[in-house]
């Protein structure tokens, strides 16, 4: 079997506004500071696992030119564009059946474009072991689940019958806990989150999607001529569109009878609010997260995010956030920062 | 006699960073959004009184193409540059020198650049009595005073024997007092705030150079063949460096015997902080004075400032300033804005 990775880049991460924009997403910045974006560090995490050739991006069309930016080891093909977001699962039912097209036997690794992993090692470590296991167990759909280091609230929850650091059965998907639900389950040792990263053969997952899913296999079963051909963008254009908007968790995985996961500790953030930016960037005496030129006065426990080129002075504020970019400022508590995207629609 | 304006326009106005910076000083800008720089300002509300042609404005070299810009009414010789910053009394006496080459007996009011005035009807006949009071008076210094309006600390008093609507005398003159006494001024109702706006004829202001600052008097005799030639900028370049640095109100008002003030009320203020612009710039329903494109979000009390073509997202503020000019970011609370200049410094 030909070991594939599916790279998921399509979002706009609007919840980093000003930093993530429509044009600029959050996948292609390097919010951190490491000196790579989340994709280019997603596909070197992945690369000693997979070839280059068999990487897929399934991204939207505006972003395919910053794939190939970030990732010139790709080719134009590797590059697969939505015409429009439809969430998980018709992107990964696209990159599956042109996957198939390539390579009738594949064990499929599916990955967010931008989440951080800190321990690459281990990260490898797991990923090729969960390989091996679906490379073996053809129906097994597997998802990495995450030792939870903190009762948080912001993630879906991956319930396990007993403690265990082997692959082992799924009992349950959790949804986003309340505070007290969440300490429980920190507590209990039995539940990991949920990093929506994903181990599968080829088999498991175009069976999975025929079983649960399937108007959506139907469809894309329709342009099984066309898949790997240069009719490819065209069927996808058409028929994109009519596929169901649902997440691979709810349309497959939740309703799965063949799901395993691993609790693992890679040192992994979904890096998906500024707080868990301000938790995994480096701090100042202050207790500040300072990105660029600024000076910062009687401010603690604050990400400060000014772009190359601009100057700031921050005075007063505590627990807050500051960012500057392209003419764009944002000024907030992070205790509010969900509500960003509601005030980037107000402006 | 003849009326000359003397507009002294050499400040840098840091206390209004990042829209103030050395290369653009507040009298140039248009802070409170009405439309005209405070410098323009100033220049028409002096232009129903004194003819175009008898305005001096001094100020730094670097800033003569801003003033010329601002007043295309003015021919370049109008435009006097000081070699660098030395107060407000060789400001004055170098444009009092300059004056009394191209006339004998002149009248001349005096005033800062960057104040505002709301009720220029009254300004213009608060200013007109004054000046026929001293050119009736001709050995009269007199300052204009504010009646004011709130117990502020940051300005000099002028304090005077009786409440009174007309020119009389000045008692004393109070430096800036703590908040227990300028509370007391406020009800007394014998003192002003000093506007550091003057009238006096060319004979009264000469003969107190002579008495009270008789060195600066007689450097400037020196070039008394240089003024209103070709030579008087080289005469001012080798010269100037010589005054020594001190205000008119130090060195001339508060020694002088014949000094005269009125207790005025066109809406005036120095806008020398964020808290005055605060103070007099329009507020929104949640009482915020914003300018520029910016969403404010549970922010109260607040100055929001931003530059033309950015936009922002203010939320969880109180009292405070968020100011954005041409990269440069200034968030910090109104109370210390005072240290703002320092916080540059740090920059």
């Amino acid at each position: 079997m030909e070991r594939y990775c599916v790279i998921m880049a399509g979002g706009i991460g609007s919840r980093f506004w000003p930093l993530s924009k429509d044009n600029m997403p959050k996948q292609f910045l390097d919010i951190l500071g490491t000196g790579k974006s989340f994709i280019r560090a997603t596909f070197e995490r992945f690369l000693p696992l997979v070839p280059a050739s068999n990487f897929i991006v399934v991204t939207n069309a505006a972003y395919k030119h910053l794939v190939l930016e970030h990732l010139p080891e790709l080719t134009d093909d590797q590059v697969l564009c939505e015409p429009m977001r439809r969430n998980t699962a018709p992107c990964i039912a696209y990159a599956t059946w042109h996957i198939l097209a390539r390579c009738p036997e594949a064990s499929i690794a599916v990955t967010p474009a931008d989440h951080l992993v800190t321990n690459e090692c281990e990260f490898q470590r797991v990923i090729v072991n969960g390989l091996d296991f679906v490379e073996t167990n053809r129906n097994a759909l597997m998802t990495i689940g995450i030792r939870p280091s903190r009762p948080e609230t912001g993630y879906g929850y991956i319930e396990v019958d007993r403690e265990s650091a082997d692959i082992i059965p799924v009992k349950n998907f959790k949804e986003k806990p309340d505070l007290e639900t969440a300490k429980r389950f920190v507590a209990d040792g039995r539940y990991f989150w949920n990093s929506g990263i994903f181990l599968w053969s080829s088999d498991a997952i175009m069976g999975a999607f025929r079983t649960y899913l399937p108007d959506m296999a139907a469809l894309f079963d329709q342009g099984k001529a066309d898949f790997g051909t240069p009719r490819e963008q065209e069927f996808i254009s058409t028929h994109f569109e009519r596929c169901e908007n649902i997440s691979i968790d709810y349309g497959v995985m939740e309703r799965s009878q063949s799901r395993f996961t691993v609790c693992a500790d890679f040192g992994w953030s979904d890096i998906g609010t500024w707080g868990s930016l301000y938790t995994h960037a480096a701090h100042d005496e202050t207790g500040n997260a300072v990105s660029g030129h600024a000076v910062t006065v009687d401010t603690t426990g604050s990400v400060i995010n000014i772009e190359p080129g601009c100057q700031a002075i921050v005075q007063g504020l505590d627990n807050c956030l500051v960012a500057l970019r392209d003419g764009s400022l944002l000024v907030c508590r992070l205790a509010d920062e969900q509500q960003i995207k509601h005030w980037v629609e107000r402006l």
